[in-house]
């Protein structure tokens, strides 16, 4: 095995941090492509949806992360096809690139299980585009319900659901409760945003399903303290410009978070190798595709199996863990046969809830609440990249946490033209 | 006279300072209207533009700072037309609101002085949403010119025409050069970007002009030392996709940033009073319009005299100077014959150039430098409204001050389809 060239697709926590392995490798050539020219901290991106951080706090300049590491150069782009074969990849503008070894961290998209049309309707959260575009929208929808005089038109802009049971939509319609609830409280003078409703919908019987029944328990108690409305073995058959239709209940209203569900790029159909259900390439047990030791997937865009036959989780530990084992096969130049298989260290998980309320598990340790809340707060701080988001964050959540206030609260766009029209 | 209902277009210096004056009137019915839903700090605009701060660093939701003013409501939303003898606004949706006294300080946008083809191609800086569009432009140029292989048009994307010597003009010349030649640098390898030339064209014999003489020449000596070339008594002939014509001298470049002109919103056309060239309304002595005691007008969209005979500066203390003035007599309902004629206190004026160095004017106080820039920094962090923004702000200044780094450098677009294409 000789490599030179080695090409990073994706600058998530896999890619960069295959890019951050390779910093002694001196006689690599790296080349790092990313369709954004910023490395984003993702288990954030709630809070920038929900008003209380800046895009800049959770997000920092790819190039800047690698600034020092002299082998690697950073571009802005999107691959559009893999030639595995001709050992290139090519670029959406037909730039071909080859390389001597890949590595696919591309990450996942929301999927909506074959229902593209609700994507209008009900966007899900993974860009900073993403994030703002929900943001705005969730932030017009108080200024509309203000303006309007029809008062079924109001109560649906006071309606939020957000679909999907799991870590993000629990963050989200926890947040949204402290939006409605605290935040927006006595701004308004028509509208009481306090009475706003928000609904999490899951299909299976309980929300977070990945974690202890215990826990999840716990979750839903707080959740409903905070005023959100969970609705559990709940089906989504429709979702409109009119509002959320479930198996004999429909919620009229326009603000709809989708949180269910993931599918990967449909760049890694041009690999040409086994996918499972969600579109993430089958790896083998040194995260390469077959035929190829030099084309490793890590990350949301590799199925990779746990110690239980169980698929790894979709989750950042997962994601840096998998890019440090490649990493080293790829410095070290490790041949195929010598390569042990990659383990995934479990380290725990958590998710939180709202103010002062969480959910963690670690091992055999299951805890909630304040405690648990403080260790999400100090993780989450510990691992964002860059001492200056660290610091702004922790000033941002700690001012939050005092005063209940959301600073970011920005409306770029005008709404004139979306108001009913006066005759 | 007796009012009742005020309303106030616009939530900038000049709007939320008249309602904010008005806080203690209980018997009074007070409106804010603005196009957005945010006060926004405009003299640090250039900064997000430069991805020195976030938008989230300088704007705060005006619902928030009028919370607890039971007597005072905001709506967002755009107003179309005055109808002065019917005492009542029109908005764009058709609703139309009645009022005894109302206030229009609607600001300014820029001006292209009849040239309104240029505007796609050079846009200017009064909202968020500009100063967003200016950042991802200037950090998607460098993007395309290390992916690209036409010198020539690496050149172009190289080349920064900033267009107006005005302080915004001197502000946005010198945040070009450092983020090109300090913050950039090392993030690239096959561009450099420390070569990239940034253009100020000045039309008139000096930049500043409205300040004395030798801070003018010190501002352009310091912005010299910067690399910022500085191009006086150079008048813009034509602006295109392909770069700026002016008398003699055309530079190809990809980014044009307006800074020369102010013009104020059509509105004003429809309160049929003389305007000046600039689309000012020509106010009296106690800043209403003639036979309209009941009419004020503010800030910039004002044209007040001076002492001297000239138009008050478009700056914002005299926004709240006159906000203040027109506060005290709504709230103490001073029957026209009655009000002293507005006067303007000068508390001087500073542009800050870059990193340590601005220069400030106070009365017969003239200086520059370290101890300018500082004094600069003092006196916009006491003006930022609210403890938050004060302290984030702060907080960014001086990490960019020890590092010259600049932390919100990002791009939520795709780039790709807007590269050459291979064949």
């Amino acid at each position: 095995m000789a490599y030179k060239k080695v090409v990073i697709i994706g600058g998530g926590f896999g890619g960069l941090n295959v890019a951050k392995g390779l910093k002694k490798s001196k006689d690599l050539d790296v080349l790092l492509i990313d369709k954004t020219n910023h490395h984003l901290f993702q288990p954030l991106l709630y809070e920038v949806a929900t008003a209380a951080l800046s895009p800049g706090e959770i997000a920092t300049p790819i190039r800047e992360v690698v600034r020092h590491q002299a082998n690697t150069s950073v571009i802005m782009g999107e691959v559009e096809a893999i030639d595995k074969n001709n050992h290139q990849i090519i670029m959406g503008n037909g730039d071909r690139i080859s390389y001597d070894c890949l590595v696919i961290a591309i990450g996942a998209r929301h999927s909506y299980f074959g229902n593209d049309a609700w994507e209008p309707f009900a966007p899900g959260l993974k860009t900073i585009s993403d994030a703002l575009r929900i943001r705005e929208h969730v932030l017009v929808s108080f200024e509309k319900a203000e303006r309007i005089d029809s008062i079924s038109e109001a109560e649906a802009l006071l309606n939020f659901v957000v679909i999907g049971g799991g870590p993000t939509g629990v963050e989200m319609a926890g947040a949204l409760a402290e939006i409605a609830h605290k935040t927006m409280f006595k701004n308004f003078r028509r509208i009481r945003p306090e009475k706003s409703k928000i609904y999490l919908v899951e299909a299976l019987p309980n929300i977070l399903p990945t974690y202890p029944l215990k826990l999840a328990l716990r979750a839903t108690k707080d959740l409903e303290k905070m005023g959100v409305r969970v609705l559990t073995g709940k089906k989504v058959t429709s979702i409109s410009q009119e509002g959320v239709q479930m198996e004999g209940l429909f919620i009229p209203c326009r603000n709809v978070i989708w949180a269910a569900g993931n599918q990967v790029s449909p760049l890694l159909k041009t690999l040409e190798v086994p996918l499972d259900r969600a579109g993430r390439a089958i790896v083998k047990p040194d995260l390469t595709i077959p035929d190829h030791p030099e084309i490793f997937v890590i990350g949301d865009a590799a199925c990779a199996m746990g110690k239980d036959n169980k698929p790894l989780p979709g989750i950042a530990p997962t994601a840096i863990q998998q890019a440090r084992y490649v990493a080293k096969i790829i410095a070290a130049k490790t041949p195929v046969e010598n390569r042990k298989p990659f383990k995934y260290f479990d380290k725990g998980s958590m998710a939180t809830i709202g103010k002062s309320k969480a959910i963690v598990v670690m091992g055999k340790l299951q805890f909630a609440g304040f405690i648990a809340w403080v260790a999400w707060c100090f993780i989450h701080i510990v691992y964002l990249i860059g001492f200056r988001s660290r610091f702004g964050v922790m000033v941002e959540w700690f001012y939050i946490w005092l005063t209940g206030q959301r600073g970011v609260r920005l409306i770029t766009r005008t709404i004139e033209s979306e108001l009913p029209r006066q005759k």
